[in-house]
């Protein structure tokens, strides 16, 4: 990972600003910037260099992983250490603006570090600059995100050796979870969703003691945490005799999921592949039961930028990852969702998720 | 769970500050006082009663969830809604303050929340007044966490069925993982850590790719969710041919974490606690490996009120749960720790967790 690079890059964007440097508390965002993995730290970039803050735990840890900054570890709160540090230089006369992840410092926090801070350094409410840079992903982190998604796709194929009517849907997390450690997965990207009979109308059901039934969708929401990066992936099998409803619910959100990938391209608004999926879905009286957005970035973090909504005005460009996942969900009956992690190429798209899209009924 | 009494005991609390209602943003804290699990959502507390703000994802989610507060489909953003609910009420003379989570609203947020709010409404910081109720279990929450405990037990047993020189890590954690699943978890409280060979001496080292490596520790450090609340447990054992110097550490640390068990009782401070282990490790010249605090509350999250470390004053009370989690770390060589959640009882303490803590070696 090229750390020194994509400082850079920060540095070249805070040179536009009105700060004189930037201070990062958003874990997944410190992780890209300078490769440290824990979870405690605050990172200062400056025109002059970056400096890592963290506590006695992460010694070891912190020397071993954070590259292009000095690592300092505080005795108490690396918030207070950060307050000593800046006290520590000299004054300028004019001051010192640090902008502050406003997405991501609480209140409470910005009111500890206004306390801290000595006289004479402001701190300012920064938008999300680095999540903006992390949207366009680079070569190295291609890569990651090709083999999560890889290794991702393969719990699905062991989910469809396991569903099948009585199974419980933790059996069938389980059997995946496991799929998915011994690939190599760091952890699973979010609790898994496997909602089967009324619960796959639950768009963000976790799997459940529940037991799979016939005559209703299984839907398999899961993503797997690979050398940091996530892959996320929804397939939906029916249990059971198959009703012509149900086929026609599955082909027309397939439908209306290639469609959406098939507008990828640079120079498109994520509102316009997020409207593609919709039309379709519309067309076929089916729109009104699409009750969510069509998708998200994903990387270091499974929900990153951009959202792919309705109006939403980001333009893709080359090196963006998204995932495509429009469904459509009947309360009380069933629900279908599919979908794929989509890279936006200079051509147009590269779908990364391997696995079939085929009707299946088991 | 009693959401009403919950909610109950907040509004007396709300009745003796400034504010005229509590806007919660934490969902570990909204789960507590209305039951939703989700992922996204408002809860405002008032005198009259509450509203729980979602989006239309978790529509049938939330109906069946939620109780003891009305719930509102947003179309847009719950906070939007939330801005529109306020301003459709009958304005009062003198304003109404509502308190906001301070360490929980992010800066952005508030100051979105800030535009939307009707003239007259004044936002306030308010402290972490839902997490101090949490501190306290409820019998419902005891009974819950006993029971996570005692899974999360069942997966060091099968931890010492697997480790062996030549495992790696990862394969550990997945057997762990499975018997978790099995045992009905929603999910692992935190990425389990297994740290063998030099990264046992990492107190917060994940679960790799490395096989364990004879002559050192393996540090298993894990937890599951069952139904909501959260199990945290550490145990360590020795690979290999024992060392003098394995052993007087390892049972240096069992008499640390023996002897800030002890201590525990209703009106003991948690640094009373943090003292009595670290007293033990200072004694046998050990104190200054021991690089963290003590423990820290768990329940429906992971790391709850309190922090059991060095100079603090919170009281402990009966129903409150803690870990106690002494450990030493020898950079570059190995490290031990050993961990059980303990109850605070009437007259004193009870250890929740099951598991042997005789020193063990394969």
């Amino acid at each position: 990972m090229n750390f020194q690079a994509r400082q850079k890059r920060l540095r070249e964007h805070i040179a536009t600003t009105r700060y004189d440097g930037l201070l990062i508390n958003h874990l997944p965002n410190i992780r890209y910037l300078c490769g440290f993995t824990g979870s405690a730290g605050l990172l200062l970039i400056e025109e002059a260099g970056s400096v890592f803050f963290t506590d006695a735990r992460y010694d070891t840890q912190a020397h071993e992983e954070v590259k292009a900054a000095k690592v300092v570890i505080a005795r108490k709160a690396p918030l207070e250490a950060l307050g000593d540090f800046i006290a520590s230089r000299r004054r300028r006369s004019r001051g010192w603006d640090i902008g502050i992840e406003a997405e991501h410092f609480t209140v409470a926090e910005k009111k500890r570090l206004t306390k801290v801070r000595p006289q004479g350094v402001r701190l300012k409410d920064a938008p999300s600059i680095v999540e903006r840079e992390r949207m366009v992903k680079d070569s190295d982190e291609l890569q990651r995100i090709r083999a999560a998604v890889q290794l991702g796709a393969t719990l699905f194929d062991r989910a469809l050796k396991v569903i099948r009517s009585g199974v419980t849907e933790v059996e069938v997390a389980a059997d995946m979870e496991l799929t998915a450690r011994r690939g190599g997965a760091e952890a699973m990207s979010f609790p898994t969703i496997v909602a089967s009979g009324k619960r796959s109308a639950l768009p963000h059901g976790r799997a459940s003691a529940q037991p799979i039934v016939s005559g209703a969708f299984v839907v398999c929401d899961f993503g797997v945490i690979l050398a940091g990066y996530c892959s996320d992936q929804t397939r939906t099998v029916w249990v059971g005799p198959v009703s012509e409803k149900a086929r026609f619910a599955y082909e027309s959100v397939r439908e209306a999921q290639q469609a959406a990938i098939e507008t990828v391209r640079p120079g498109i608004t994520v509102g316009e592949v997020d409207e593609a999926a919709r039309k379709v879905l519309c067309r076929v009286q089916l729109g009104k039961y699409f009750t969510h957005s069509t998708g998200h970035g994903v990387g270091l973090e499974i929900h990153e930028s951009p959202r792919v909504a309705a109006g939403m005005k980001t333009v893709l460009k080359p090196g963006m990852v998204i995932t495509i996942e429009p469904g459509v969900y009947f309360p009380g009956k069933w629900g279908v969702r599919i979908e794929d992690m989509v890279a936006v190429t200079d051509g147009g798209y590269d779908v990364l998720t391997p696995s079939s899209k085929q009707f299946v009924a088991v």
